[in-house]
């Protein structure tokens, strides 16, 4: 799989994937960083994936995997791992529920008290876990996983190799009331969907809003990583490969761009577009839209994150630069007086 | 319905409402701010409505449909378009539980594996969702809607015409714990409920706790708007028409006025009083009352908005001012000493 | 239980516990601050427990509970009120799931649609509610409390008289990618699993990641009380008895020590250590280790608590020491060119 060269014995079994600096026996780790390099000494694993040109300097006990990248081939392990612990799940357990004019693919697991509406689409080894709730007209890749709880709405596209963790809700109504005269609002039916594209990863408990007008989408687009307890309002688009840590909040209509990290707690107000490379510190808060690429940002609203640890260490002394003004004051005061 | 006079085709068919900048055949929009004006012109609306005392300067493709208020009449439209969506589910999927006692409306739907306790009254055109949860003792109103998963602990009541969306928990415990000299905490039983009156609406994985006390209650005013992810402790009190971002948390016992409007993360500690038509920025920060009435406020704690923003502008130059004061000191003792 | 002398009725009927200012006939209070003394000579409490060396200054109604420590001996009446309220719920409810090989302890509730998976153990007196999800390798303790909708991912270990509820999910994969030059993520797989302690309390949509290598686990300490709509990632390990507030967040592999009081929306950077008795404020980011006990801390990242507020006082008037230092500036300058 990974097309090496091998020095050691060749009966070696490999049960799990470790650092270098934790592994045991049976168990492979890598060696990129040469500030590790130590640890390939000492360890205790059964294998080591290392660069092809790597030349020990001491007796290694490991047999070494010689690859061209060993970073690239353990992450290749680390996801093929994951597939097949992925994908003990099969079968169909009773009692489930499928509606009218749905199309199921080949190999799929279907929990106990799992729902599926009508006219529902879904792909081939998709895993439906126990309890969760995929509404109708919704259309699911292959390979995608969709644990206990999860809440899918009517009219949702998911592609295939997603994984979406319990009690995550996709597709409900964005937030859009009309103010009345009379203080009241009235409810503006929201009419659109949410499309996720391929190899999404979503957190526990997090939502993502449908759209509010019809053929119009919230879009969560490839390679995209939201962890837990965030919200993604209506008519967000969030770009390739962006990352985004718990309990982040992205208000209506806002565009993420490409490959941009947001740290936990980050407010994004609407109508604003984030630039590709964007990163967000943790409990930032972003209320005009972000044009230069690259940034790393902080604070309320965010600017240059150095920046507002420099302002931020002079806020700790404000009381004592709000004295020494004071001082000054009367000591040119005094001054102007006397002179 | 609006009681317009209508000028154009009688025959033509409106499948949908749009915007009039985004307005297709077969869509009606809305005409009220003048500076929208010129895209009449232009859309592709099948009709638009207007004020009555519209006079167009230039010819119209699309039929004109003219009242008192056009954005009064476009959203009794959007609303009455959304009642007609939401009405589409009905009658009972099997498997689902009803418990002892239970009454239950006329034209009730029921999905798969919703659960209904006991002692449980229903009223008309209900509707939950698959995998809802109603406990023991609720009562529920007439028209309202329990999305997929949402959870309703026993004794609470809601009101007509609300709607509560996926994975929402009402009447979970308050976070209520008496420390121990040793260190641990005994559990005080929350033994009140929660109660919400009519025409409410609330987003998807949004926590609202039970009162401590029996004959006590957690109070959802009519016409509030929550949106997800948002958390209500026990004891709060959220006024008539107030309308609440994602994210926001407010702490046991407090009581926020009517026609408010909180942004998205935004924290209330507890036991507090918010006055009428209080306006929270976003991330804002409440530990005291709030007793005028009409502010907008902004930072930790909250202050006027404006002025926030203008102190935070100094904020953002504080290293600069540190070293003017700096300078300034140096300048000062050497014309101290030199006077 | 509480060890009493008691003077007055033998026949008095208590039904619920109140607070002193608040007590009706039927309900028994407590005084223990000399603060309250006033209100015993005016409750319609049927009883109070006071300390045993009570001795009032004018008539009382309400029958007098004598005990070392009123305050403990209302907590216990408290805790055994609510183990009373708990355990009302009995039975299977069908249909509800168990899968191959698990064991169901003595005097389990089982409500209707719950999940039990393969080679599970269930101990005691258990309540697993509707729609409550248990996957395999799961060992649940004596007594504890699984509201509806609960998601305990495989592997997870749960103490004795534990509360977790509704829609709170224990286990889901921690937040691990690994990037690859193309920009894309690679998925790593979450193996590790969450290990909770006895006397437990878990809040309503909370989050608990599992750890992220085999063998590893993430950890709460017995005692401690999550409130609503928390994050706790991969290995992060909480200390015994301390009490978090909803919608605060810690990062993976942050420890977190004993009898910690943590407000609500608190932000905590990964791979830290918190030390024992520390106090955050509502909204607080930690972006360091806390070394020393007992300290009470604010801000972004966080100081001592006083100090933040002395600061922000200062900041308030940020506009205004601005223009003060421009103009001393001015002053200065004047008189340098002066002298």
């Amino acid at each position: 799989m990974l097309g090496v060269d091998r020095v050691g014995r060749r009966d070696d079994k490999i049960k799990m994937l470790a650092k270098i600096q934790e592994a045991q026996k049976g168990q492979i780790a890598f060696l990129s960083n040469p500030k590790y390099e130590h640890f390939i000494y000492e360890t205790d694993a059964t294998a080591v994936i290392v660069r092809r040109d790597f030349v020990p300097r001491k007796d290694i006990r490991a047999t070494l995997v010689k690859v061209e990248d060993p970073y690239v081939s353990f992450t290749t392990l680390l996801e093929e791992y994951h597939k097949l612990i992925s994908f003990q799940k099969a079968g169909v357990e009773e009692p489930c529920y499928v509606g009218k004019n749905s199309t199921l693919g080949e190999n799929i697991y279907r929990g106990a008290f799992s729902y599926i509406g009508n006219n529902t689409s879904i792909g081939n080894n998709v895993k439906i876990y126990p309890h969760a709730y995929v509404g109708d007209n919704v259309r699911i890749g292959n390979d995608t996983i969709l644990h206990s709880g999860v809440r899918i709405y009517a009219d949702t596209v998911i592609g295939s190799n997603c994984v979406i963790h319990s009690g995550t809700v996709i597709g409900s109504d964005g937030f859009g009331f009309a103010p009345q005269e009379d203080g009241t609002y009235k409810t503006i039916p929201q009419l659109g969907r949410v499309v996720i594209e391929d190899n999404v990863a979503i957190g526990a408990n997090t939502v993502i809003d449908c759209a509010t007008f019809a053929g119009d989408a919230t879009l969560i687009r490839s390679g995209v990583k939201l962890d837990n307890l965030i919200q993604v309002a209506h008519n967000v688009e969030i770009g390739r490969n962006t990352v985004i840590a718990a309990q982040t909040g992205i208000s209506g209509s806002t565009k993420v761009g490409e490959n941009c990290m947001l740290a936990g707690q980050v407010g994004i107000a609407g109508h604003l577009v984030i630039a590709n490379n964007t990163s967000l510190g943790a409990q930032a808060g972003v209320s005009k839209s972000i044009t230069r690429e690259g940034q790393r940002l902080l604070g309320y609203p965010v600017f240059d994150i150095k920046e507002y640890f420099r302002s931020y260490a002079v806020f700790k002394k404000l009381p004592d630069i709000n004295y020494r003004l004071k001082e000054l004051e009367d000591k040119v005061n005094a001054l102007s007086n006397h002179s």
